[in-house]
């Protein structure tokens, strides 16, 4: 088994990889065949870090209805040791890395293939490109463990090493100061952070707030300027109030928190917005572990608005309290169940919008058709689109190094790094909320 | 009883009206109280025209479990003949209709009460107004009637009259050619479908279709311009084409599909826009008069854009066919069943957007949360805020008489103009979805 950095490796024999048997909570440290190039657009990574995420958690407890055993993990960072024949520096009319991409380089992957070139993946909607997998499924070995195949990985992949060849945009950053440990969030729960609340924000309900100017708002419409228009004057400061509930505090729903207080601060300054958040989640753990990263950030990323972490009944109370009984202007929903979808839509105002992040499995969604038409509320559902997101989220990577920089102190999301033989306690302790992010490396 | 114009009459008796009675399928034209002034807010409206509505049919066939009698009718224009004591020309701070309406004054009214005062109106969100109150309900009588009790009035109307006493916006419009059977789509069906199409077209997934710009978009969030942003490049045309299915052809229906044709025309000359727009009804009388209404559009209403008329079947089909099996980037739901709600689903796309105007009843929504969760579905829900949306409606209504103008004309949205007396004959008909837009006129 290798345990070596590439060039000294075999890559034909077997790995260390972290494995799931069905029906539930049945997960094994053992032995699995090293994968190999397939498809001429495959590349082997060396796995430095692999996350553990929430979205595990819905196979590990059998929600997902998974029959065969798997390799877990969609969270990725690490190193090419291998690539598939479509890889040569005379490519082109195809995505850049297909050219670019060299063995050694450092990548991060996100938790879906996307191939870069189908009509989904072009116009940003990269987790429906036609050729989307998950990884840690049957059919496509996920990353707890030393290696993994990367297929499309020229679309799919980012590559850090290749921003440096590169003139143009976020290659002008200096990444060289972040540590694995933080690029591994941009696989999958920071992008998914910030998507949840961007989905929000962007959503035209909201646009009165951040603009002043009452619905139905211009676009590519006719500015209302009627008489008996009585909605056309700009609104005052009272009605453009913003307030937003994060409902779940796991990992993503920190990562969705502290992207939206940094949204909302740099709205504040530049709209003169004034802002409420409430983040509510049931467990004691996750509440303080919100708390501590919330005291950690300096005052550019969160700005003047008022805080509150709450648990469920107290929450209720603040989306209440805070808006004289209207409720709030927008909830992210974070968490995946039927009892945060419902508390969502209690707490969501009339012509609020709930942004649904949450992996929702098969019950009948907790509202009928007249709840949802009573209140004129707006739905977003479904899977990030981390590839398009990368470039956002790593401003916010960049800007929050102060929370997404550490290991193991109070106020890092990322609470440690453990071998893979440890994954089988790592799930039970995730899978009870005891405890913050939690990263596999597969070479101690 | 009063038959005649104001000065003449005796606003203390009885007067007719369409009346229901519970369970179902019960009208009876017969006489009721002439409404009195109540509040200082109040005016008091005679009924020269009331739309028959889908919105009827919801009570009508018994499925708002409504268990009282009511007069029924959510749609009026007429004339002023009493004002509460609120309403003087010295008024201040109020919406401006409290200072100038007057008894003789031609009023449009919304389908439910808004202030004109609370959060919500203020913000544009007129449907769900603090004191929103539906016309045609056991405790708000409407308007199938001689009289109607309009509450919050100086919020609620819309006054065609005052407009001439006001220099801005839509005020320099010429309105006098509008008949009193063109304003009346005013009160619910063309606010509503213009309603549903902007829904779509606003929400940031269309955006990239709009603007060439991948998700996710710029906005208040810095513009995607990295190395690796396989989607930062402009949008080819291919990827830009905007495909719309409509779903369900009665008059609101056929609304939003004249409104959406409207809007695409214009992005088509500002922008390039390459669109599509199915729209299907299992009814071949309204698939009739769809097409009748699109052939009496002139090309500057309906643009370059392929435009079909479908079954359900052939609808499903040309979703797939016209989309290489992608499915529409959005949908329009003007039924108000689960049945639409299915179809509306099986024929979006991944990252498309559902605008659901029907009225929805008790039975669970027709998806899980996995069903929405695997497309990304954003919904839009609810009721439209018809006095927000007024001036951009009479945008709409002023460019389209050719086929808002006239009545009982192939290509005229209305089909006719009856006594009260035709009511329950005409709710029948209505029913079958055997006609299109039926008005009362309650003085002949
Ligand atoms: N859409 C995507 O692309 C995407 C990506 C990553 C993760 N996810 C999903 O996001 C969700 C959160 O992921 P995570 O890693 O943070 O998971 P997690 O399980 O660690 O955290 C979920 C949190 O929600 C809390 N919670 C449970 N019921 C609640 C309720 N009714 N109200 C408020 N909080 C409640 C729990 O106490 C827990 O702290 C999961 O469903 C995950 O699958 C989605
Ligand atoms: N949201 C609002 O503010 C608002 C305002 C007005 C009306 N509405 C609602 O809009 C809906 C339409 O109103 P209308 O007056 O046009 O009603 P209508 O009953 O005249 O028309 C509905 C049409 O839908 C068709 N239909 C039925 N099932 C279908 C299916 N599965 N697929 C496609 N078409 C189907 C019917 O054949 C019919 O032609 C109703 O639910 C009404 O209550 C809502
Ligand atoms: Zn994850
Ligand atoms: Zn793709
Ligand atoms: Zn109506
Ligand atoms: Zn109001």
């Amino acid at each position: 088994m290798p345990t070596e950095k590439p060039g000294a490796l075999d890559l034909t024999g077997m790995q260390r990889a972290v494995r799931w048997y069905p029906p539930a909570y049945d997960i094994r440290v053992e032995a699995a065949p090293i994968p190999q190039i397939i498809d001429p657009d495959d590349a082997i990574v060396r796995v430095t870090l692999a996350g553990l995420c929430g979205s595990d958690l819905h196979i590990y407890r059998g929600h997902e209805d998974v029959d065969s055993d798997l390799t877990c993990g969609h969270e990725i960072v690490g190193e090419v040791v291998a690539l598939g024949s479509s890889f040569h520096p005379q490519v082109t009319g195809r995505p850049e890395l297909y050219s670019t991409l060299r063995v050694g380089d450092k990548v991060v992957s996100p938790f879906t293939v996307s191939c870069g070139e189908c009509h989904f993946c072009r116009i940003g909607f990269t987790s429906r490109c036609v050729h989307s997998c998950l990884f840690g499924i049957p059919s496509l070995p996920g990353g707890q463990a030393q290696f993994v195949r990367i297929p499309k990985a020229g679309g799919t992949l980012f590559s850090l090493s290749a921003l440096q060849y590169s003139a143009t945009g976020i290659a002008n950053r200096d990444l060289s100061h972040l540590s694995d440990s933080s690029l591994i969030l941009l696989a999958d729960i920071l992008p998914t952070g910030v998507f949840a609340a961007m989905q929000a924000l962007q959503h035209p309900k909201i646009a009165p707030m951040l603009t002043a100017k009452p619905y139905p708002l211009g676009g590519h419409f006719p500015a209302q300027t009627s008489s008996q228009g009585q909605a056309a004057a700009a609104l005052q400061s009272e009605d453009r109030i913003l307030t937003i509930a994060v409902v779940g505090l796991g990992p993503v729903g920190i990562c969705a928190t502290i992207s939206l207080l940094d949204i909302l601060a740099s709205l504040e300054s530049s709209q003169g917005l004034v802002y409420q958040v409430i983040a509510i989640d049931p467990l004691e753990a996750r509440r303080n572990k919100m708390q501590a990263i919330y005291d950690a950030i300096d005052s550019t990323g969160k700005g003047g608005g008022r805080f509150a972490i709450a648990s469920i009944e107290d929450g209720k109370n603040l989306a209440a309290n805070w808006t004289n009984g209207a409720g709030c202007n927008a909830v992210l929903e974070i968490v995946g169940n039927n009892s945060a979808l419902t508390l969502a839509y209690e707490v969501v105002r009339p012509f609020g919008i709930i942004s649904s992040v949450g992996v929702h499995q098969e019950p009948p969604l907790p509202f009928n058709g007249r709840d949802v038409y009573n209140k004129n509320v707006s739905f977003d559902f479904g899977r990030c689109p981390v590839r398009a997101m990368f470039p956002i989220a790593l401003d916010v990577l960049l800007k929050r190094q102060d929370v997404f920089g550490g290991v193991g102190t109070d106020s890092s999301l990322i609470e440690k790094v453990v071998a893979l033989d440890q994954a089988v306690d790592m799930y039970k302790l995730f899978d009870k909320g005891d405890c913050g992010k939690i990263l596999f490396n597969p070479w101690i």
